[in-house]
């Protein structure tokens, strides 16, 4: 479709869902909660961690849905305060007792050693041993995720009910303990998608790629950011340009800000996108800025959605917007999750598996993904053509014909707010904020009034 | 009364209910009340619309309280994004049976016909004589009013109960249907009141003046308007220039501000006026600007009124301040109402009538658009004379003789505020919204300061 | 300690309660308790009165603990709007019954006497008398406070019990009545004593000697500056001067503002200091400009003490702020209290005393005092070397070892914080108001990342 063709075509991208283009929208969501979850299932077995081998796994199965440009930077490249650690590259993992049985097995779960461990090849006590296990008393079948990143460390993760077996054996029993992994130098991986539009101002949707067998952190976040770039790749055109990262957590987003560093100006909205293959409510956490115009118009939607939601405040904790919010960059970029990390039992253990995460649930998370690039893409400031005094909607019809009679469409009252404040510095936001109408009412006065010539787009 | 002498006499405005010049404020309030309502009950009868005979008697008995201005401007006057209609002048109208008897007359309630209906005169089955009625089943005893401007239509309102009884009588009953009205070319007629102060700085009041037998919906806002123009027109000095209009809703309003564009920005305070009739409580729609020198003022007297009240933001439908507040023109004008256009049963029926509408309400609202007038022209900013620390109010017989007692008057309390914020910045509004202090307690604060040199006027 | 070993010993004044300074702090809470009450046991019996040999003997004795300046102000020199009256001395008062037994006595309290009373040497009928009693009959064993400055006028108090048994032996009963005092030209007393510090900025605090024999009001004030200033004094560097200033209400912070008036810019925070002596919760009244620095600290300490306290909006009545906070100076001085002026029943009577003020109250006043300068020293401003995303903490041993474990510290969460807000905006102050974190606890970590050179002071 040539340049010419989209600039004509302006109706196109305000019906994203409109039955010419997904004749049953309820089929296409249930379709892409089940693909979405199918990604998931094949992500889902890797052993991710910062770098090395899981990481590239991942972005090549990202890259059969999405044609993703992968990064490599060398281990011990400077990165802002940072720099690039060595790959860590795990083979096997175990505990293993005197009758030879493997009484903790990398091979059945790659939580049960801490990630990014140093190799071991010992014999312990089950006194020395335990001092190296983490398990979880509250939860005792499930295995507990745990980290050492740059930290030269290592030790295994259990449930808790394997632990107590084990040191019901007592403390004399010894134990053969095997991390088979090596660090060396390598490089950090990362993938970036961009997808141009008709301005160069950037929407930007990061999201981790670091953890390894955790379905809800962070899988739903990479799968429905694929899935959303699928759908604005499909749009036949977008007012912004898009950019999708797929960054192991921090040193992946620091390495990835650092290449783009020129050209950060242009990231005029973001989200960090993590959590969402679980849970009723969402949560939305504010841009350091507060009341970037992602931040309201994540609130808007929220609020008008009828979901349960909670908007946050900024904090420096958290994901990457911590990254993307420090004050030498201080971008609009917000956090969109549905729990918090830490408030689902769940959270960062072996529970957090593809049963906890819903197909509904991720199609649901894509559904409100599109309406805030809706939103976005829509936003726009108009001027009165007509602004003294009403203009006259009834000849055009645009008005109920009777006077006196019940009732004033939400589109009426949309039309004569939009009117109203079209004076070149209320967006469609603004307005929908100001008053009590939902921002997808704005919008359609705003193409009417548009149609009939009565307000100009002053963007 | 010369320039000279107004100029001197300072003191007169400020005490318009002096005793001195209305030795019986509650036998003055009620005499208004009354000649208010004897007012209405001369205009009720008159079958008034947009246009035609209606408004030109209507404005005529005003002239007889007012001296009007009449102003009349063509039909087919370009005016904006409308065109001045032509004149509806109505005869006679009226549904007439098989036995000659008249159903349906306009000559009982000119509310029967639907307002700007196109001459007809045909014979119809009730069956198709029905879809042209209008009536209230919730309130089968009143008729409804009913317009149709700007459209090629005509049509009947009834109560309930007649068009029940005529509904029994079969499809197949035949009526002769006579409206005997013409539309033609002729004027659109508007009154307006010009009272000069000492400055051309302007207040605006404006009310609608297009229903036919209506009373609180607007005979009660003409009623306040006419004698709070004759309350001002009394007065030996105004600091601001006054202006009322009285004008057919839309239409009127934009000939209006069409005919005064060049000099809008004088207008620095407006209030439309309409629905003060009957009510208990006070509401008042604040301008487009929400927070206008006249949204404040009202807003703060009616807190300190005691009255119950509501405080409405800006919304671009209801009177003409939607004209007044359109982007192109953003006048400081809000509305004044009592109850909400709709919000009581006998809005927009017969029941709005001259029973509906008491003197001593219309007397209660003309005293409180008195109170309002009083505060702009008492808002004014003034300079400490003594700024550094409080000035010595003992030595000037301004303050309690022995320091320690029980109790500190209200105005002594409003003199050191005065003083404390008599810094150029803050108008005797603003103190009044920052203290606990009733606006009128900061006025009378403010005199006894001046008189003793303490602080200066610099407004 | 010579002024660049100040210098060098940054950490000194972070930690004025620290161990090695103060090796039992409950114990020097104790003494400091003690101490300011046996002070006050000092000042309590003299008769102080706006001037006159009651100041200055308050003075003297204040000198004794603190290096005072003493200034004389002669009477009839006019400061603004007012001029410094002629000295009262009093040598003795009572009024005496026709048996010659004095039934009122200036020997036994200061109270009695109306403060200020010109002189009167009469006979007088009781029915006569009584005009000049001041009593309070709801408290009949008190004695109640009256002044009379600047009015050519006398009188006395009494208990409301002594004027009821008086009352009984009815009005013809004659009473020999003396004020044996006398008006005189002389000077007003202020003392002053200023510590400088780093910054010529300066911290004022203020608190009136006027009040005879009140203990709260206002000799818990005086005993708590002194106690302050002392501890100030002790200090081997402050970042601000400071200055205290011992005056008699009004005319003596006018006269003091009038000897500064070229150097009052420097005053960058203050409090007027009264009625510390008794009440559990705390009060504090903003100062005219109402988030000035010092009415933002104080808001943030009482908030984050867990005492019950109320923050209250300035207000032109009470004490010497209202001089302070004048349009022509607008300084940023609030007033720190416990109970309000009038608001404790002992207010203003003879049971305002000895028993009442306590000294642990008294040394917890001190206590939040300190915690007051405190903030305002430590309250800087700061700019990240590292903006860049967050630098590493972890190779610094600033951060935990073990990802994903419970907790995270108060002091971690704050170095995270003042990290993102260390813009060259944002004080610790703004920081600690923006996040749910205790001002000490920014402290704490800037003074850690200033340390690991990931901050600077840009204040």
């Amino acid at each position: 479709m040539s340049r010419e063709r989209q600039t004509i075509d302006r109706a196109a991208w305000a019906e994203p869902d409109a039955e010419t283009l997904m004749p049953d929208a309820a089929d296409g969501a249930a379709h892409d909660g089940q693909a979405m979850h199918a990604l998931l299932s094949r992500l889902y077995p890797i052993c991710r961690s910062l770098t090395g081998p899981g990481v590239r796994e991942t972005l090549a199965i990202l890259r059969e849905y999405l044609p993703l440009e992968i990064h490599e930077v060398p281990t011990g490249t400077p990165v802002f305060d940072w720099t690039v650690p060595q790959e860590w590259r795990i083979r096997d993992a175990y505990i293993q007792d005197a009758s030879g049985r493997r009484v903790v097995d990398f091979r059945r779960s790659n939580l049960h050693v801490i990630n990014y461990s140093r190799p071991v090849r010992t014999r312990l006590r089950w006194a020395d041993l335990e001092k190296r296990l983490h398990s979880l008393p509250e939860h005792p079948a499930w295995v507990p995720y745990r980290t050492s990143y740059y930290h030269d460390n290592w030790g295994f993760c259990l449930t808790h009910e394997e632990r107590s077996r084990l040191a019901a054996r007592g403390d004399e029993a010894e134990y053969d303990v095997v991390v088979d992994a090596e660090l060396v130098d390598g490089a950090l991986t990362y993938g970036e998608y961009y997808l141009p539009g008709e301005s160069r101002d950037e929407v930007l949707f990061s999201c981790h790629i670091c953890h390894p067998s955790l379905a809800n952190d962070n899988l739903s976040g990479n799968a429905v950011a694929a899935w959303l770039a699928r759908h604005l790749g499909r749009q036949p055109k977008r007012r912004y340009s898009y950019r999708f990262v797929f960054v192991p957590a921090t040193i992946g987003a620091l390495v990835w800000l650092n290449a783009r560093r020129a050209s950060l100006a242009q990231i005029k909205h973001g989200l960090v996108l993590t959590l969402l293959g679980t849970g009723e409510r969402w949560t939305y956490k504010r841009s350091r800025r507060g009341s970037a115009e992602i931040d309201r118009t994540v609130a808007h939607l929220l609020q008008k959605s009828g979901h349960a939601h909670r908007l946050l405040e900024f904090e420096p904790f958290g994901y990457d917007e911590r990254q993307y919010c420090s004050p030498g960059f201080d971008l609009p970029v917000g956090c969109l999750m549905r729990w918090l990390p830490g408030e689902y039992p769940e959270y960062h253990s072996s529970a957090d598996n593809l049963e906890l995460v819903r197909p509904e649930t991720l199609a649901d998370s894509l559904d409100f993904c599109r309406s805030v690039v809706d939103a976005l893409e829509q936003n726009r400031t108009y001027r009165s053509l007509c602004p003294h005094g009403e203009p006259q909607l009834g000849r055009r019809g645009l008005y109920r014909a009777i006077g006196g009679e019940d009732g004033r469409a939400d589109l009426e009252r949309a039309m004569l707010w939009v009117l109203n404040l079209a004076d070149g510095e209320h967006s469609l936001l603004d307005m929908a904020e100001r008053t009590d109408l939902a921002f997808d009412v704005t919008v359609r006065a705003a193409r009417l009034l548009v149609e009939h010539q009565l307000i100009e787009d002053c963007t």
